[in-house]
């Protein structure tokens, strides 16, 4: 049962083949390999190869178009409105991107709410888009509800993720890329695989009350808010994950709260009958530095905040305090050079998909 | 020692008139009044008049200007950056919203970065600026620095708040305002208060270790991100807390990190010698709703958001589920109709201000 890596490169070619087959254009096909691959690079593994079988079985349900036409339906000089067509977020959130990056160098930042599109991948990728533009980015998303509010017993949210890239000089970005829970569902899945229970403030039961049963959600039972109880400050990861919904879902046209259809739980929860919008919904942005700040003495002093906090004292136990996408960078740099490592289980589902869609599953490499 | 009930009136004429006192324009002096009282009707008595000695102190070290220049430093069609020159945050912010709400008036959004400025108050006050425009609002601000990152032994962030008030259509706006710390510096005064220990998670010792002395900051302790610790999440608040003191410092020119001046706790830790910007550091920003969908659909669906919220079931022992903004606003109006409650010695300390300026403090009213 020990994982076994394969290159980033090959995985690549696989997963763009299998959307090649899904009907995807190639370079829409090109673009959402890179997203999803990206994501087991920087150690994402919930939103990478493995939720690939995710997007078929959404082209299944009839909610996944794989050549959209995605289109900007609403603009003002620094806003827009993108209708993803039910076309894969991980190529509709670039495209809205793409719109809030030109919308920035024409007024100084922009800003586009997505609506009718599907699960984005990870979010710290799009926000990341913006920073070879000398740009900082952001992305939200709202997903299907797995989440608590504070004091509720029904879950009402999703993991509802907040990216933000802020480039440097010579140092490289900061880039927090969070859901706004204690854990993300994916933390959960490797404790169900290891049959271990979670630590306290991860999850409730389906009566509402604090649990550890990394099984929970699967039993009726929800993830908790950042903080995890109100005396933890629950309802500060309630209100960060309610205001995502708001920005990706409300603002945009797209479905909020419970509305919002499932991804990564489809096989075994229901999508809301009524809707009372589009699809998925995100949140992206882009702001020019320079709109701000010289580039170049915003770079330097974004280098001394950054050697500043890596400099800090450690406390017991710890050999280094780390800024936000140090971990994600040293990880993809490790995976590069060394591979991903998947599980048999999550290899052996791949080699599967290939054989439906005649893609050949690569050996070991 | 129990807390006497004073009229908001009252409150904010006597606060109007020590900042008259204290050299600062009549309608300067207004509108700071109103931002501290606000602190008090919605709970945040950390935030209120029981900080107004902090104001003057900062006059006393020559570090507020209390008739400033405030200006426009530096624009483009959808950003600002202004120049506080040293004035009252509780006036400087008020300003940039403005300029904030002209650019989005124009472009769709604007966002103005601070510097030079000081403790504006709490941040949700300045959020809510741009509700009656019909807009959404942003603000953020740095403070020294009593927060901890994650595996830091060292103090290197405030606890930078981060407030977003949305406007809903019948339903009262939703309106998050919170620190990214576990708790707020102004909980842990209430346990000194009382002699209380902290839950965990809330702070750590002089030696970096987990603790629950409410004293433990003053003792060469810090405030934990929200999370508390790794397990449960704490590199997210972390996260948020460094987004914070990198948009309100670095982007703005002020100063960040261990360099933003203190003020809550002035009177135990110095200002760090040499900086690194211009005072204490803001993020403002407005967008206009129908920037991205028509106002009525959005004002509709919000009210549709916000019910939805209200009525989710709530967990054993408790009674309703809250939306973010409910509790401020149903303890402003009580506290509007019955007074706010102030500790003798927080009375005491405003009676010896009203001797050292010639100002009356009114008797219990």
């Amino acid at each position: 049962m020990e994982p076994i890596n394969y290159s980033h490169t090959v995985l690549r070619a696989f997963v763009r083949d299998i959307f090649l087959q899904m009907g995807c254009p190639p370079a829409d096909a090109d673009l959402a390999a890179d997203v999803l691959v990206s994501a087991d690079l920087r150690g994402v593994d919930s939103h990478g190869v493995a939720r690939l079988s995710g997007y078929v079985r959404l082209m299944d349900l009839n909610r996944l178009n794989p050549k959209p036409s995605i289109q900007v339906v609403h603009e003002t000089p620094g806003t827009a409105v993108v209708d993803g067509d039910a076309g894969l977020g991980l190529v509709v959130a670039p495209f809205a991107m793409r719109v809030a990056i030109e919308k920035a160098r024409q007024v100084g930042t922009g800003w586009v709410t997505i609506r009718n599109s599907n699960h984005f991948g990870i979010a710290g990728y799009h926000a990341m888009v913006a920073l070879p533009e000398g740009m900082i980015g952001f992305a939200m998303t709202n997903a299907g509800p797995l989440v608590a509010p504070t004091f509720s017993k029904d879950k009402l949210l999703g993991t509802n993720p907040i990216a933000v890239a802020i480039p440097a000089g010579e140092e490289p970005p900061f880039v927090l890329d969070m859901a706004t829970t204690t854990a993300a569902y994916g933390k959960l899945e490797i404790l169900q695989r290891k049959n271990q229970p979670t630590p306290t403030g991860w999850v409730q039961d389906a009566a509402g009350r604090p649990d550890t049963d990394a099984h929970a959600v699967r039993k009726g039972g929800a993830l908790l808010p950042l903080g995890g109880d109100r005396e933890h400050g629950s309802h500060k990861g309630y209100g960060l994950g309610a205001w995502v919904d708001i920005f990706s879902g409300v603002l945009a046209g797209a479905n909020y709260g419970p509305w919002v259809p499932p991804f990564a739980t489809a096989g075994f929860m229901d999508s809301a009958q009524q809707l009372v919008g589009s699809g998925t919904g995100h949140f992206v942005g882009a702001m020019r530095v320079d709109a701000f700040r010289p580039a170049d003495e915003f770079a330097a002093h974004m280098d001394n905040w950054i050697r500043t906090f890596r400099k800090a004292e450690p406390v017991p136990g710890q050999t280094a305090v780390l800024v936000p996408g140090d971990p994600e960078r040293l990880l993809e740099a490790h995976r590069r050079a060394e591979g991903i490592p998947l599980l048999p289980a999550v290899a052996d589902g791949l080699r599967q998909l290939g054989e439906r869609f005649g893609v050949a599953w690569p050996d070991q490499s």
